[in-house]
């Protein structure tokens, strides 16, 4: 098919891959559409590993990477020497013990809140400075688009982007700032309705896309609510040019989805997410858990913290409860959860990448080609 | 065009327009659409005058009503001989004078909370047995529709609109409510996303479409984030055989939605409309105002009453609110709103309501024009 993102990316199928998991990105890749790896959670040097191992499967086909650039506040938190981790403070260690302990996530020691060094390290990649390292590593590499998943993208990724003629995508959830983000150089937007996994905003894809794809003059990707063809169908009827799905892939063979979690996904239904600031600090929707209930409805909540300290708070205490829920403890189980959108009321049974993209473009055509039943037929509706 | 929903109904553009306007709904249905008027304002009297009117001037054309038939807990309420407005408890009054001193909505005397008599009526119509007498006087009129906006509809209406030849249609929000409808005899399922305007649930439309399509046996309509034709196409390709829209009529010329209110949704963006119990008892999405932010969030607000008490409070002070801000008290129109969905943020020009149907009925023909040209150049999209 020939859209605007089909052309500029050489692909016939304008379908965004984004996962943190590599094997995803280049199975995306290799069944026609674009693979985003979520840089995230990986140093410079792993990230360039990463992105060796992909470039050496997909035969020059496209794919892209995704970084977290935030807002202001958590720079200033970089900007200071010490670690990120002595800034949360006691009361939010000890309701993380609380939570500890009555949900029964034994652990040799109390918790103190101490964080594995990759938590620090993590911590510091959602800082303006430390997005930098991934952007500069990932612009080494043959990637076809940089996306940057919060806020504006910087000058100096814009700048770096275009030196080396790669394509930036920038995620939003409004009118105003798709604006802002084309005015700072967004070569393509990404509008993402807030029925999506993650970071999101309020307003509901069918409301707007449309609204985005009229404020902007560059090609717009839908995003939130797209996990088979009949929602691609629909986004590209709102006015998009292509969509970005991220949730769809948490359950394919390739995912690295903790087993309990995938098992988790595969049993919920649409109501079974919210939208809660209790993993990074900002509103991220994910699966409904004893981790969201507590934080947000617990009386003794401290509330969360800002990004990046509830995301390093959260990140340590999640590997500890994603390794007791894999021995199956029942509390651990209950407090487990991780980004996914509405969709994955759809996600009901375990499929290779590749068959969710051939899916996807046979579910596509079916619709398109229904929709034209609908109007081919001597009866085409006019005033 | 030929869909289920044109076929059943002999209409060219599966389009419901729910409205509470007669004239709105008679100018729908003119158009090629179907008007459907929501009935909850009415006594049984005025319904059967305002349904005449309609049969006078729509020449046998297809249009509806809508009957709001709540749970349980306020058919209880309605058993009682005493007033409803008996039920409403001091400190909710209270509340409301404290409003309407804060916001200078002055009156004669100070608000005692004495309810309009139509306002008791109002309140008993919402309960099960008020319900019945409006489907009654529905029925004998020349309706092609019958809808029931909460809960499954009620065996008596069923049975009485079935020996009328009526189709009955229900609205839900989850994919269990839609096969809970069906189950209870409902001929058509209105799917609603969470970004809809009124009584609204949390899944949104493009994910819950697709999914109650595949659960049930009989025509859905999609609702929630439905205002031009893009979107008529997107509901089209989810599966929907047709679509049921609310809020983009409230700005049209035969609209009688208050000016000022007219006025703030003309001004309002997608960011503006906020889910709240403030104003029915019931989560229900409208404009943002003073109203719902005193009510959600003051240290204050003894928090929103169930059904119908809380629509009786709120009707009858934003009966006196309205007056106010039609006098062009500022703090009247700070707290003035209605229900309207995300879908606001398009709504930025008065038109003739048949202008806004054939402004979909264009821009629904060219979006799928559009989708062919995607497909129809020998690219057409194959794993």
């Amino acid at each position: 098919m020939r859209t605007a993102i089909c052309e500029r990316f050489g692909v016939e199928f304008p379908l965004f891959a984004f996962s943190h998991c590599r094997d995803v990105v280049a199975a995306v890749t290799n069944a026609g559409g674009i693979g985003v790896l979520g840089a995230v959670a990986y140093s410079p040097q792993q990230l360039d590993a990463e992105l060796n191992w992909i470039d050496a499967r997909v035969g020059g086909r496209p794919y892209g990477v995704d970084v977290l650039v935030p807002g202001k506040i958590d720079a200033s938190a970089a900007d200071r020497s010490a670690r990120l981790a002595d800034f949360i403070p006691e009361r939010h260690r000890d309701f993380v013990a609380y939570l500890f302990g009555k949900y029964g996530v034994s652990a040799p020691e109390p918790f103190t809140g101490t964080m594995p060094a990759h938590g620090d390290e993590m911590g510091r990649r959602v800082t303006a400075e430390g997005a930098t390292g991934l952007i500069g590593v990932a612009l080494k590499h043959p990637i076809a688009l940089i996306a940057s998943a919060l806020g504006p993208p910087p000058p100096e990724m814009v700048d770096k982007a275009r030196k080396a003629g790669v394509p930036v995508a920038a995620l939003v959830g409004t009118v105003e700032h798709a604006r802002r983000q084309v005015a700072a150089g967004a070569d393509v937007i990404v509008a993402q309705g807030s029925e999506a996994g993650g970071h999101t905003g309020e307003i509901s894809t069918m409301v707007l896309v449309p609204q985005v794809v009229d404020a902007v003059d560059v090609p717009v990707l839908a995003a939130g609510g797209i996990a088979d063809g009949r929602q691609v169908a629909a986004a590209l009827a709102l006015g998009a040019e292509g969509v970005w799905c991220g949730s769809v892939w948490l359950t394919t063979e390739e995912a690295e989805t903790v087993p309990p979690v995938k098992h988790k996904m595969l049993a919920a239904t649409s109501a079974d997410t919210v939208r809660s600031r209790s993993r990074t600090g900002k509103p991220a929707r994910q699966l409904k858990s004893a981790w969201t209930e507590e934080w947000d409805g617990a009386q003794e909540s401290p509330g969360p913290l800002q990004m990046p300290l509830q995301m390093l708070l959260a990140e340590s205490a999640m590997a500890r409860i994603n390794r007791a829920a894999e021995r199956g403890r029942p509390g651990a189980v209950e407090l487990a959860n991780y980004f996914v959108g509405q969709v994955v009321g759809q996600m009901n049974q375990v499929r290779p990448a590749r068959q969710v993209v051939y899916g996807m473009i046979e579910e596509f055509a079916a619709s398109v080609e229904r929709l034209q039943r609908f109007t081919d037929d001597g009866h085409a509706p006019h005033p």
